[in-house]
């Protein structure tokens, strides 16, 4: 491998015209895109891109939990471990075109550039599209890789009822992406993943390539305190049992502690309901949902404790009764630092503005790590937007990440 | 009148049995109450009710907006204005048995006394069944009540589109209650309203005889805030428009303000919604109400202007958009402070403790005071709970109630 191989730039128009038609499958009668996972518009999503991986002569196998992969090997590199870039191609409801698919496309735009430039990989390179990342239709989220990496049975997540009351399994067959090899049939040598950032970061720092060392630790609960509904008019403030006002107390301590700290804690109250819902009737239950991320794993637990401190408090002060229950609970993934050091390196010599950055969201990379040297590599996000129509990332963007992509892929194939 | 007639007792056993008859009528299959105005329960309600004033001998004439009324007038007396009793009996969904029926029983129970006392009144006795004075079918509340004191046009009522697409006045016609007496036909001497208290302020006071002053003013505005909707995991706090903490923001200042009055002013939030409401989203809208009263308008408006400020300052500080519709407003009403005298004097002459007290709940009352003097007499509501099956009021304080209720109607009847 010398220098010039980390000149080559990957084609601009076909990239960015796959994104685009990709970004057309899917869509309802008012034009809103929306494929979820194993769902009709899932199966000709997977279509269009097994279509690109026989284009580019890659071999398409699918596996048990509906991963799909396209595989670039020849006869003296077969029996090496490959070098691995995957992301999704299932989405929210009223999506935009790049979140997942963008990774998976430019997996299949390296290989074509690196094919018509003549490059003969030392290992196989496998473009990977994992089965239910967003995890809308059937949960858990990133389900795919998860199987794939062995942190979930295949025949659980087969058997995973979806929110139409469809069985995972059933769909699958149904859409024709049920396969037969086993979940993890091939050990990666490495994975890499390209995505859009999905949060304001990038954009704000005027920098185009993010070098993603690590998922943040998610904790997911949801608390339910219990009151007393009582007549709004007639019930004295201090003989309230007031379920609403003690939810905004847990939203409003947890707001200010996490502004105080001016870390890089983050907590998201995103879901609330009151009973009986009434103009006036004093709420006798108050159930909403508390999202808290930190990159390390003992500070998540240190935030866990200090809110069921405080709920412990609250329930005192406030004469309420307060459950708490764990939904979702994921410690931080760190990423390899050879792999993070390749993608800034990449950056510099191309000229382009990198940042280390942790990722706010949960990506497949974060299962896969656990079988293989990970990084990702993020692209600016317009406005920090994403699962929204709005999302958006320039093209200038799109086509510096494929192209980091590009050389970080051949650099992992050389390198030993 | 001599002192005789002031120690007479209505019959409790009769007293009893019907409130305990009529919060039978409703029931659905799993005995849950519920006589929402204008249905088929609230005809088999009215429809006993008219049965016990017939069994009384009294007149019934039915108004355009179908109240109820039960005359109970002679030769000599038909001239005069007349003393008039009343509430509702229709109710909430899954309801308690008391709330304007015990009112309503009571009336007609003290003419059934004063006539087997053999009383010969100097005006006519009417006891009045106000239509749909909860508002849960049809808004607004207090509606046959508001009508027959002229604050809202019978037309413009009769079209009220309730909850379920019907029209009130097809309803009203439906169940054979579509009178032909012009609201306000009679013009009262005198009103008087006997009540639950639905509120735990007597029982907590150790208390039977509520003597009610007035009405608090209400103020219900529904508010909402536009935030952004952003990606709970990877938008840092101080990038975020979050809706969802600026409306617990709200709740919490108005929490603090009315728990450092400590005077009678109260507040409650008793809905609630976010949006898109989802774990890992910033909620882009919040919407909520909020429930302000306070007995004295001035003092009212002043809490409204505080809370109109705060929203102005908040929106700026959380970079959210904040809007207000008012839904109800009614000012304070004052009841009559000689009724309220008779109504203290029964309880000191009954030996039962008496407290001067503001209505917290909106009722008929309030609308009949705009069109003659008028007063309410409350009991205690165990564990202040209504609206609710848990209503309860001990036998005793009803027999009480009732007791001070005849007092108070011979007194209005023979007093100039």
């Amino acid at each position: 491998m010398g220098f010039n191989s980390l000149k080559w730039s990957i084609n601009k128009n076909r990239l960015i015209s796959r994104i685009k038609e990709l970004g057309q499958i899917g869509r309802d009668e008012d034009n809103r895109l929306t494929r979820l996972a194993v769902s009709d518009a899932d199966k000709a999503g997977r279509d269009a891109i097994v279509d690109w991986m026989k284009e580019a002569n890659l071999e398409v196998i699918i596996d048990r939990i509906g991963n799909v992969f396209g595989i670039w090997s020849n006869d003296d590199n077969k029996d090496k471990d490959p070098i691995m870039v995957g992301s999704h191609i299932d989405t929210v409801m009223n999506a935009g075109i790049y979140d997942g698919c963008y990774g998976v496309i430019s997996g299949i735009e390296v290989i074509k550039t690196l094919k018509e430039e003549g490059f003969i990989p030392s290992r196989p390179i496998i473009i990977g599209i994992f089965t239910n990342e967003e995890g809308v239709r059937y949960q858990p989220d990133m389900m795919g890789s998860l199987v794939y990496a062995g942190g979930l049975s295949v025949d659980k997540a087969l058997a995973t009822v979806g929110i139409d009351g469809t069985l995972l399994g059933e769909e699958l067959d149904r859409i024709g992406y049920l396969g037969e090899a086993e979940p993890g049939f091939i050990q990666p040598h490495a994975y890499v993943e390209l995505h859009v950032e999905q949060g304001p970061i990038l954009e704000k720092s005027n920098t185009t390539i993010g070098v993603v060392e690590g998922v943040q630790g998610i904790s997911w609960q949801r608390i339910t305190i219990e009151g007393i509904a009582n007549h709004a008019g007639t019930t004295p403030i201090d003989m309230r049992q007031d379920a609403g006002i003690a939810a905004a107390k847990v939203m409003t301590f947890l707001r200010d502690r996490v502004k105080d700290l001016n870390d890089s804690t983050v907590v998201t109250v995103g879901c609330i309901e009151f009973k009986p819902n009434a103009i006036n009737v004093v709420p006798s239950q108050a159930t909403f949902t508390v999202d808290l991320r930190n990159p390390d794993e003992e500070r998540l637990k240190e935030e866990e404790d200090i809110l069921e401190n405080y709920l412990e408090e609250l329930a005192h002060v406030e004469s309420v009764a307060i459950s708490t229950e764990k939904l979702v609970r994921f410690e931080p993934v760190s990423f390899d630092e050879n792999i993070a050091q390749l993608i800034e390196n990449s950056a510099n010599r191309r000229g382009l503005k990198s940042k280390r950055m942790i990722s706010g969201a949960g990506h497949d990379a974060q299962m896969i790590a656990r079988i293989c040297p990970t990084a990702m590599i993020f692209v600016p996000s317009v406005g920090g937007i994403s699962h929204n129509p709005k999302e958006y990332t320039p093209e200038t963007d799109l086509v510096a990440g494929a192209n980091v992509l590009l050389d970080v892929i051949i650099q992992l194939v050389e390198l030993e």
